[in-house]
């Protein structure tokens, strides 16, 4: 530390790498201030050398070569922003073992492979920080290892995928403007595809995968607990229907892809991660278009909501760019082993109590088989539109095992369409 | 560092004092999973041994001699809770000077003295944290300094007094179930004060002095330059009448007492607190209740909303254990002189631009002249209420200085009652 310089690896130079890369030139002043340190890049790991690129990065530092960005002795930090699990998780690898720290954006790679390589940082005593995995631009990570430490987090709740948020709200958008419900989950993806918020395979985004890896990461640190991706309950948006947004609105909700990691009870954690009604009223739904955000609970702090630019090059870089500043301060890891690595049980969504938002839609002796079991359950809300074939229901708290089983059973004997949504408490 | 403990002072054992005792018992196991240390409590200062606490504090530990809390030479950091200047302040710079931590939620004491307190620590080589001086639980402070030090700061806007938001919210809910206008401020302060969000001398709060020093901390950290408090502009809520909150609404906005730190186009800082007008739909304007929040803008992370509980014993506490465990992790401060004392230039209030929300009450020709002289500097909206004898109008962006003078003389000539809010930009 002080006033010697940090000599960086920049793995990929996409919107990513070329928003650090225009970060660290534009703040070099402030950042010395804040560290005593300068961050010098020494080599930007390139698909192609000849590319235009977003950013002026001097051709010189530009590599091909991955083992000459990794493995020289002259660097400090390797910077992965390559996304995807390979190669990124294994020049990660190999960068910690040469004894490099390491900054990463990677939310597939912190998922799937995290347990092992904060293992393998722990021994190297070197650096492995990930803030820009999760929630762009916000210190959610940070703060959870760090200012809110001190806490016993209950529940986190977050909008951390903001491809789909921006589809949801854009669906919204269309309704309010008279696209027909039908295809308003379509026209609202190629909106945006368009725009760069959505990729041309949006599988990763609206089946869930992104925020499914990116709670299993929340979940481990906030809880403390070792949580493998395929604990974390996952469901996508493509199955909505401007319809259900309809109805949610008229009802005073709004419908977002939640994810939610919380401590039931026993002890248990469930972590899961599907599209949820919320009250109209509640700071969750505020959170529009290209933003994310976080709701944590905690034993000390009781309520807090951080929300913010999650996507984007200047967002990401910010991220990056405070995990340097973490490394300038204290490269010395912690000398106690990562809690978040303990093992602990985790509860499957079946075992979960929810309110349900049921919207069915059929001829009648159909409709009327749903609303009788509804009926039996409990439903503490029921509107119909007997013009369109359809009403919505809000069903009491229901086991999800149980409900989803009978659900399948009414679809199967009724041969109605029954949409089934959960309603966030 | 390590295995060994941390042995606390902590002066005060009120409400603060008594939370923070309760959240290191009830987490210490946590603690030390996070840091290896273990958080012993030696002295707890108090003003009487006999009076009941909120927490079963044994009675060993209490101590009414200043002396011996702050010059123990077996205590390691000394956690400030008294609040007030004195003798808060002169603690403060013994524990320093003998070569304790500091922990304190003293904002009073931070923003009048902090620049000479910040200096000592650094000199004596300890930390100095005061996270929990500024809107309470939310990790603000170590944010700009931590995660967010990467970023060029533009513009700070805070909720950070809870009485005053409490009390503006009370004034809405009393309007919307029919409090009359002319006794909403009153009634409200009223409930606060019974619900003990309010002191029965309510003047720091609704006057604005506790946000001007929390206005003039964040500012510090935020941009990095000296900020004497006299520089803080300051108007509280006071003159605030109903009428200004149901015309604001009927228009589409709430009213907020909001701080503001931003760097001009010059390069100069302005930070102030005022009533603001804020659209509806505006994420500040959710922030409701006993909540804070902070809304950042900088040159990377872009927009960042920080919202949360930042009043009471639990989250305050939050905050002071969140400080804790950073000097448990790193007692050493960093070797770099704390850029935030630099000196730089403030901006008056009066050389900034705004828009205006003026209400105007009075008889005929004295509106009138009113109206005559906004129209001339451009009126964007008017509505009368020839009934009350009344009008408002949002006027176009006029300089500060100019309009204010302006105002003083219609009053002046007019006889009429004229208020002015700033509208949120």
């Amino acid at each position: 530390m002080g006033k010697k310089n940090l000599r960086i690896s920049l793995l990929g130079a996409g919107t990513v790498g070329s928003g650090v890369w225009s970060l660290l030139q534009e703040n070099a002043d402030l950042l010395y201030a804040q560290t005593g340190c300068r961050f010098e890049v020494r080599h930007v790991l390139v698909r192609s050398l000849d590319k235009p690129r977003k950013a002026p990065i001097p051709t010189e530092l530009l590599t091909t070569d991955a083992q000459r960005a990794v493995l020289d002795p002259e660097v400090d930090v390797v910077i992965e922003l390559l996304g995807g699990l390979e190669p990124a998780r294994t020049l990660i690898e190999q960068a910690l073992q040469a004894g490099k720290h390491v900054i990463t954006a990677n939310k597939m790679v912190m998922a799937l492979a995290g347990d092992r390589l904060i293992t393998l940082a722990s021994a190297q005593k070197v650096r492995l920080l990930y803030e820009a995995s999760v929630a762009g631009s916000l210190p959610i990570l940070t703060s959870l290892q760090g200012a809110l430490a001190g806490n016993r987090i209950t529940r986190v709740v977050g909008i951390v995928n903001s491809t789909t948020n921006f589809i949801l709200r854009t669906m919204e958008e269309g309704l309010e403007q008279g696209t027909p419900a039908e295809d308003s989950y379509r026209i609202a993806l190629q909106k945006a595809q368009e725009l760069g918020y959505a990729e041309a395979d949006p599988t990763s985004d609206v089946e869930g995968y992104d925020a499914q890896y990116k709670m299993a990461i929340l979940a481990r640190l906030a809880f403390l607990q070792y949580v493998p991706v395929e604990a974390v309950y996952r469901e996508g948006i493509t199955h909505l229907s401007g319809r259900d947004m309809v109805w949610a609105k008229r009802l005073g909700y709004g419908i977002k892809l939640l994810g939610t990691a919380e401590r039931l009870p026993d002890g248990r954690l469930n972590v899961r991660v599907h599209p949820t009604l919320i009250p109209l009223e509640n700071p969750l739904c505020v959170i529009r278009g290209a933003f994310s955000g976080v709701w944590l609970q905690g034993n000390g702090f009781q309520d807090m909501l951080m929300h913010g630019m999650a996507a984007g090059a200047r967002p990401t870089a910010s991220a990056v760019v405070g995990d340097l500043i973490e490394v300038a301060r204290h490269p010395k890891p912690l000398p106690i082993p990562d809690p978040s690595l303990q093992p602990g049980e985790t509860a499957p969504i079946e075992s979960l109590t929810f309110r349900y938002f049921v919207r069915a839609q059929g001829t009648e002796p159909a409709l009327e088989s749903v609303r009788r079991a509804l009926g039996e359950w409990g439903i503490l809300r029921l509107e119909e539109d007997p013009e369109a074939g359809e009403f919505v229901a809000f069903t009491a708290p229901l086991q999800e095992g149980y409900f989803q089983e009978q659900m399948a059973k009414l679809r199967a004997q009724s041969g109605g369409a029954i949409q089934v949504i959960r309603v966030l408490e």
